[in-house]
């Protein structure tokens, strides 16, 4: 059902497969997602894209799962539905329970709420707000 | 500049003021913000809005500076300005360094560039991310 | 502040003055709004823009205030800035009260955070709801 | 294929069942929609959730079916599938004729067309809009 | 699974139909995909929409592939699906190659990537990018 | 009025000096717009942008203009007021014309036109539009 059929390893060019197996070995599992075999037609499109992904999700001063609910966050308010699944799978696997994700909704529905009223508001930014 | 006057102490209810009162014993601040000002039109939403928020950002088990970035997260999505300002101010105040900021803009960059790759491709969800 | 200058009277073209005096007329006016001004820099764009609003905002089933309350929840959820002001504006020039104001503005607030809850748990459509 | 099972009377706490017995009972129907039974798992989300649907839906100064109408819009704009469905329906049970809905489709495409032309141009709000 | 069932030649107005058939002169084939199926049971909805994107889309100074791009690029950042697929076939009958698709997904992300970075730090406009 | 001050030649670090250099260097400009100036801030963030940016936008085999017009389409979708000023600028100093501007807009607004109305109308995805 996507734009493009989805590639697999022997259907692949050796440079879209050298991605594959660093995300294998870099996930520790043999199963690559959907969204990678999709953009495995784009090897450049498919290297440049997991390059920043495991840069910017894989270290620094954030905690894992806070950096994988920030990602459910901004999937939810693109309404990406592949998004959403995956994300929260990845969420739940860093180790969200159910209380955290009830949580997480509850931040996300009341973000979008307030984000409503002021922009149909159109509330003016407090001085105290700006650099 | 908003679609209603910014109401004071002077100008609102009782059943705002009461609100109004709340928000500064809560934050333990003089200052209310612009965006409780123009919902003071409204006291039923404005009362009704501050208690959630106040439930939803004020205990549980994820980090309050999480909460922040995931608010941080939606408001950017939802292209809100006022939220922008507000909950970047907010989420400084409780101890995002430059560091931290720049980490999450990271991570909201990429999940807006990785959603967009998703919805182009219309890539179908895998068995696995499904419950 | 504009991507284009907003054009008067003396500076657009024949076609495009024909479109502002049926604006006038049509709104009993003398006053454009700078929408118009904007979009004078091309009358043909101008002139199907005016006309197709003529003819969904000026007649049918759905009350005209009805009607201006779906354009401010249309224009909130796009966060247009112009359109969240000039359509509030329109709405409280048809009746719209400090009290439908404020039902309106919890109904979108409302909605949006119902929206992100469907989306985040990717809800399946109910076969009851589907034609 | 949501992100949680949906579950159903035998299987949801206590809480959650009291929430699901008024919906029976505020709407009249046996019927639960896939949205109830999936916030279930969270049963201070659910009924947050519903106990404020219920009150800034039930009753007020704008009319009920037009309150739905601006429901399907904001719904369209977020690109919710689940809410498109669920308050199209609401809203033909309502009273929604082809006619009415036809209109709505039109201001909603109309608002859409014309949030783009003044977010590209950025068209400075006139001073008149503002409070 | 809409929310209206899709209309056949035989179940539509003479108006609609009339419409179906300068689709197929225009488009040169039997076939009228599901969005217009769908319209077909406004005719006036369906009459004006196509009127208009046969001009918007048929003739300029735009090339008509990257008009096709254009739109791929608005229909992902609205998160429609239906889009999404029916303009990415609509480009590739008109000539996008693999290695234009993959380009094309690459500005779309980076457009996303610096939209959300430029949101997120509010960065005032420049007064060289003012008219 | 930025979340953070934008940041001069004198005020940042080598490794943001370095990414000005080679944006004066490709762009042939003594100017850097504002958007980079705030990036600063977090010299890796500014360098990754840069570079990809760069690379997607200085070659390849969509016309350079056509692609300043996808990226001003994106930027519209996404009500970001930085980017839709910047990009238009980027597009007119690279040769749109109000000829094209116009087209331009016509197709970005009738493309919010019909994303609506295939998303309100849930419209289901042609087999033939499938990969």
């Amino acid at each position: 059902m996507a734009t493009v059929p989805l590639l697999n390893d022997e259907e692949v060019s050796a440079e879209a497969l050298a991605v594959f197996d660093d995300i294998r070995a870099t996930r520790g599992t043999d199963v690559i997602n959907n969204f990678w075999l999709a953009l495995a037609h784009d090897p450049a499109l498919l290297k440049s894209t997991w390059e920043r992904l495991k840069e910017v999700m894989g270290h620094g001063t954030i905690d894992p799962l806070a950096k994988e609910m920030i990602y459910i966050a901004v999937s939810v308010a693109n309404a990406c539905s592949y998004c959403a699944h995956s994300h929260t799978a990845a969420a739940r696997a860093k180790g969200m329970d159910d209380a955290m994700y009830g949580e997480l909704l509850s931040i996300i529905a009341m973000a979008h709420q307030t984000n409503a009223l002021a922009t149909a508001l159109q509330v003016p930014v407090d001085e105290a707000f700006q650099a």
